[in-house]
């Protein structure tokens, strides 16, 4: 069973009990632009206690550094990039130190520039993305399009993710991508959520996007790098070394049971569900047993809130 | 054990032993804007010893009127509408006479004109398709985006086929219809096929685009209205009821196993592969029997170049 954080003493046993907070940013900290209620005033509590946030987000549109303003635009201060973990910068880091991509080997990319930014840090030249010689026209496409013949054969990965500026010519260079040199150039997902929740809708979400190329291909991603895989795990519990230690020290807080619920168990950490986000108290109270979060709450800034 | 057709004595066996010539198009007639050779000859052939020709098409983008327009560019005369059956016609038949949609409820076109044609010469009248104020703009997507709020409330029916004019903006206002009214909103498919052959490669098919808002809204289509599905079948029978009563009198000539041999097939007719499509002879060669054409050409175009 899970329990119901809704005291201040409550508040206090988990100040006591974890030293490394981990969070899911949107419908956690954010809706959108939405800043949601003492945001800021809950992390300062957790920085007064010298606790170690860390953000980690499935949304690949963004970079770490995209990230650091959206921080500082909502009024949430002093994060820095070392606390971060997006699924463009670990789709990255997998690319280079699991698969090991030479640096002179090009990525595709079907995403946005977040995704080009994390692949240009580590030094990696991308084609596709945000190319603006790729930007639908709106007007008809033609088969005999010259870009269809232009393939770079230095491209040795193809990485999908969101991408918002999306159309037919992307999807069938992607395709032609993953059907090249016998299908044996690597296929990596950022993440594969189904949808994601803006403005109270579900909007299309990167695995969605990702099911095109994959059904045209005949091809499913070789690794999947967002939550609730466990290769961003354990870029975080490499960059933290005691947290690797002792998982038990920490505790994952998101919206969502399937990715960050299951991201942070599986890693072997507690876990907070709030309900600022997709599921609701009564989703909670259905769930098996082994799916259950430790604990839920209605929102962070209870944290602050319970504690005044 | 397939036939091979490759003699003049065997194609006057075909003329004597079938009464319909039922031909996919693309890939037996031409190749996107490339005439096959010697097809006006050969369907000329069929003409001149009162066969029934009918044409059958997956390609949802176009209508039968834009079929009798390109059947006359490229030089094959005669054909009437009344002969030519393509996703697009088949699912607007579905839509009427299955479904049986009130003509005041609208329907929810994701594709291109060909669908909303076939739609409109029935009566209905359709929302995004082709509307010009959905077509990117290449700018980034913005989930305030007041058209996605703007949801038309006599939408009856989800009808999904190939679109090249694909951006963000549509995919997600087709998932806002299919999880609309507790996902009770009919969800409708032209064709799945998964790609199409043009200009020597391959090209994300309406299957592919469908997979996008079937995983997202967690839906399968609840009726596939192209080949290899059955209705398309029944609706030519319909309209010539001795098909119909004798099967065995009609011939389907394609050049996919997976869709058209198998549409002609579950209908009880004799099936013809072409080989100047997506299969090889070696393909043929290597099937199981209950999957083998009856026949196959290395051409549609011999039917003529045998006979003379």
């Amino acid at each position: 069973m899970s329990i119901k954080i809704t005291s201040k003493d409550q508040v206090n046993q988990l100040l006591d009990k974890y030293d490394y907070f981990l969070f899911d940013c949107d419908g956690v900290l954010w809706l959108g632009d939405h800043l949601l209620p003492s945001i800021p005033e809950a992390i300062s509590l957790l920085r007064s206690k010298n606790k170690q946030v860390i953000f980690v987000t499935n949304n690949s549109t963004k970079s770490r550094n995209d990230y650091l303003k959206k921080f500082e635009k909502l009024g949430i201060p002093d994060i820095s990039k070392q606390e971060i973990f997006g699924s463009s910068y670990a789709s990255a880091i997998f690319i280079d130190k699991i698969l090991k991509l030479p640096k002179d080997k090009k990525v595709w990319v079907l995403g946005e520039k977040g995704i080009e930014q994390e692949l240009h840090e580590l030094g990696y030249t991308t084609v596709g993305g945000s190319d603006p010689d790729l930007i639908s026209s709106g007007v008809d496409f033609d088969s005999n399009d010259p870009r269809l013949n232009k393939l770079d054969n230095d491209v040795g990965c193809v990485l999908c993710g969101l991408v918002f500026n999306l159309n037919y010519l992307k999807l069938s260079l992607t395709l032609q991508y993953l059907l090249k040199d016998k299908k044996t150039i690597p296929f990596i997902a950022t993440n594969i959520d189904s949808t994601f929740p803006a403005n109270g809708k579900l909007l299309i979400g990167a695995g969605s996007i990702i099911e095109t190329v994959s059904f045209a291909s005949g091809r499913q991603p070789e690794a999947i790098c967002g939550k609730p895989n466990q290769s961003m795990m354990n870029s975080i519990k490499a960059d933290f070394p005691d947290l690797g230690k002792t998982p038990k020290r920490g505790l994952m807080i998101g919206d969502r049971l399937n990715t960050d619920m299951k991201f942070g168990r599986d890693g072997g950490l507690d876990t907070l569900l709030v309900l600022t986000g997709i599921e609701t108290e009564e989703n909670v109270k259905s769930l098996n047993e082994n799916e259950t979060p430790t604990y839920y709450i209605n929102k962070l800034g209870d944290f602050h809130e319970l504690n005044n």
